[in-house]
This record gives structure tokens, sequence and C-alpha cells, in this order.
């Protein structure tokens, strides 16, 4: 166990964490030195590049705080989060699609009643989203939670401005007929939080930082899949370039535009408004599975 | 450029790291992305182990200071930086073979002269450390840089001490016959750093944190490659399980006990004592690559 060189070393490490207790950690570490030796054996980094690395890694992670999660834009701007989603969403049924969580997600948004303006002090476009929550044959969830979470009109989230507090973000729960609706503005596209490490990172490889308008949505149901998703602003210009590669077509829908006039829960609007519809369908687990998760 | 599956995400983000201006950025960027996502396809990662990674990766970054390095003793310990030290030393020559770097590195250690005791508080066995430093073909190099650090005899180094200031960290010159002297306290065995992310990897994967007692060198000659490098003490425990797979037979050397009695350079010692002598041959670089470097 001594003198490797730059093949044997790889061996070594292997022999070195198949002692792990538990077998998956043992799984995911071997994968891990294995993948990771190629690509260092692959690119043949120099001393100073390793160290340019390190200075990567540290810097992503000192960028981190309780609402900024580098590394989750990191995994997202590498295609990770969208291929670990992939792998873990191989529905071949009508199950509503998934994507990216991103890195604005806050544990335990604030509950609101259906109908409610989410919209707070925030200037825009009035936006009123309906929808209901079904399982996969169409059977209304009553009670599902429904989170909600979207950029204002120039493409901030709330918890990117200091002493805002929480907007343009909810809970709601459907009603017996597995309903729900809200108002809140229409959001804007816009460029992830690119004034750190992965932001460098996506100007060194030429590319934008854009993502097409959204709004997110997170919906739970007893004995379904949790289903973790966007609705995407039909005709957006970024919807072939995301930066973080989460659109898909089934996603993308008309933010119909209204004149003036009484909105389909009687409010009274003296502006042009939009109105989103979506009919979501969760994937229904077994006892068994629903259990273990 | 949607609706990605799990093999076309990779395709789309190579397509995307395509446009790197810079052609070095490219490379390294595009076999990231590939080695990357076949690594996540053979796991398989659920949902929760992909935020335990982001966990992980955060944690590691938040533990590094201006003191501690995280993500090099990860490097380390994953067999990655003496692997990164293997490809860019594979010589064929009896040049002195190189080891890790590792996180205890001072820039600009504190000068001093040949002969000087730098053990300061410190208690421990005196240890008179002498040597040369040469080209390839033995010519002595004068006015040589030999930075050197060491552990105490708990095994901790300076910069993991509060307050205590440097010690058992130098930097010399050699003389006009490529010498160097000084006089310190035998270092100890020790663990790597484990009380955060990488001491929990190491516990899961059920390895021990123990490096064999070493005194380190950084050695620097006009037109030679830096040599980064240890001494390792003959006879230790821990020679064949480096935490970080560094030892190497030829940096092997027997650190020799002396009985109280007078030392080579005259001091007059009342206790046992120990001798290390190291000759380092360095690699000579041609004039174009000293230049670039
Ligand atoms: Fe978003
Ligand atoms: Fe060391």
């Amino acid at each position: 166990m001594r003198n490797f060189d730059q093949f044997s070393i790889t061996e070594a490490v292997l022999e070195r964490v198949a002692n792990a207790p538990d077998a998956r950690t043992r799984e995911i570490s071997e994968a891990l030195v294995r993948h990771l030796h190629n690509f260092i054996r692959e690119v043949r980094p120099t001393q100073a590049e390793w160290e340019k690395g390190v200075a990567f890694l540290t810097d992503t992670g000192h960028m981190c705080t309780g609402t900024r999660q580098e590394f989750i834009l990191l995994s997202d701007t590498l295609g990770v989060s969208m291929l670990v989603d992939a792998i873990n969403h191989d529905h071949q049924t009508a199950v509503t699609e998934s994507t990216v969580l991103g890195p604005f997600y806050v544990d335990g948004p604030p509950e609101v009643a259906n109908g409610t303006d989410i919209s707070g002090h925030l200037e825009g476009e009035p936006m009123f989203v309906s929808g209901s929550v079904a399982t996969l044959d169409g059977t209304p969830l009553a009670n599902a939670i429904v989170d909600v979470w979207h950029s204002d009109v120039d493409g901030y989230y709330d918890v990117q401005h200091e002493d805002d507090g929480l907007v343009a973000r909810a809970r709601l729960r459907t009603d017996d007929q597995g309903r729900f609706a809200f108002w809140s503005i229409k959001p804007a596209a816009y460029p992830i939080p690119h004034d750190g490490p992965v932001g460098k990172m996506l100007e060194a490889q030429g590319r934008h930082p854009w993502r097409p308008a959204h709004v997110h949505f997170m919906i739970e149901a007893p004995g379904h899949e949790k289903l973790v998703t966007h609705v995407f602003v039909a005709g957006d210009t970024y919807l072939d370039s995301d930066a973080v590669f989460g659109v898909k077509d089934s996603l993308i829908r008309d933010f119909i535009a209204h004149a003036p006039g009484t909105a389909p829960d009687g409010r009274a609007m003296d502006t042009p408004w939009c109105a989103l519809t979506y009919d979501f369908k969760l994937n229904p687990v077994s006892a068994a599975a629903s259990q273990a998760a």
C-alpha cells in the first residue's frame, strides 16, 4: 500500500472504501472514486488547475447561506439536477412531469386560503392561477398541499431581497373537489444569481444565466409521490435555452391575457390581467413505498 | 432543447458548454459533464441522496477558513491529490519523488539561518535535520529555498492551535554547497482533522484518519521544478495505510536515535536526540518551460 502510480492509486482508494459498513455508502463511494479518477486522468490537471478547482469549490461553499444555495445552482447548471429528476421520475403515464426544485424554495411557506392575493406589495400584471390536483385516473385529491412560489416582474424572488419578508409564495390546500386558486402577479424571466462562482463558470463556458418565466409548484397528497415542478409561460424567449435545462412541453401554458372586467372569482379588475390554469396529476405509490418514504 | 431524458440531458449540457471561448475550459467542462453524469447514472441517487450530497459539499465549504482547507482534505482522502501529483511527476529518473502538499502549508514562513532551532516552545525529542539540494546530475544548488513544516508530538500543526504563532515551520536557504540544517523536535503520526464533513465521510467509509509521522519539504531553485514532498519516519505504524495515500519507499528514512553527547554541529545534548538526513534532487526544466511557469 505505497508507491502508487496514476493507475494503482485508484485501486488503493477502492480497497480502502471497500470497508464501508453500509452497502449503499460503499456503492456510492466506489463509483465516486472511479468516475472522479477517470475524469482526472482524462483532463490531466496541472497543480495550478487543481488549486483552481479547490478554490472554486471553496468559493461555492462560502457563497452558500440560509437564502443562497450555490451548490444547487451548480448542480442545476451542470444538468445534474434534471438528470437526478429524470432518473427518479421515469413515468410512462399521464402523471404531471417534474422539473428542478431550484434554490428558492422556503420550508413552511405562509398558509393562505384559496382565492388569496399573495402578491403583497409587489407591482405587476395581476395573475389569477387556478387548477386542480388529481390522482392518475383523474379522481380529485382533496386537502392536498399546494406550495407555490415565483419571481417578481424584475425576476427576483422574495428571499433575494433583504428585509422584504415572504411574498409571491404560499401554501394552499385543495378543496373537496381537488381545486385550488390564488391571485398574484405574472412572473418574469430571470437570470439565476450569477454574482458568484457559478456565474463565473457560466461566463467562462460562454453561457447565459437566464431561465424562462415560470411559477413553481410543490404538491403533496397522502399515498402519492411528491410532485416538484413548474408551469412555464408560453412564448418566453428562453424556453429553448433554460440555464438549468428544466423545460418540458407538457409544462408550458398560455397565461391568457384578459381586458379589465370581472374575473372568474368575481373580482372586479380595472386593469388588464392574465389567467393560468393547470390540472396536476400525481403518481400513486404503493402502501409499502409510501411508508418507506 | 427541451424534454430531456436521462441520456439526452448529457448531450444538451455538452452542447451548451461547447461555446466556452477558452479551449481548455471547454475541454475540462465537457469531461466534467460526461464523467459526472456517468457517475449519477450509475448510482441513481434518490432525491434525498442528492440533497445529502448538496449538504455535504455545503458543509465542506463552510468548514474552510484561512487555516482549515476541508476541500484539500477531501481531495487528499479520495486519492485525487496523489493522482494529480502522479500525473504531473511521472519522472523516470533519480529525481526526488513528490507527495501531497496537505492543508497545513503557510505562504511565506519565517526565514531562519541554517542551524536554527525552530521548535520554539514545543516539547519533544530534539531532532537535527540536515541535507542537501542538488540538480539531477548531482551538482549542488546554492541558495535554494527550503520550506519545512511538521507536527508536534501530539500530531498537531501550529496553525491548528489558536494564538500560538508559527512554530515547527521555517524557510531556509542552502549554502554554497547546497546544504541546509536545522533543529526541531521529532514529529508524531497524526489523524488528519476529522471533526468535519471529511471525518464523517471517513467514518462512513470504515476508514481511519491517520497519517504516518513525517516532515514536509517544499524546495525551489531557479531552472528547476518545485518539489513538494515529505520525509517519513521509518517504522511508523501507518506507512501502509496513510489516510491520504502519500507514502513512497524512497521518502522513508531512519530518524537515527542518539544518546546524550555532542551533535554534528557542536551542540551539547544532555537528552537523547535523533538525526534525519536527506539529499534532495530536483528536476531541471527547460528555459522555455521555466518561463511559462
Ligand atoms: Fe424559479
Ligand atoms: Fe503533514
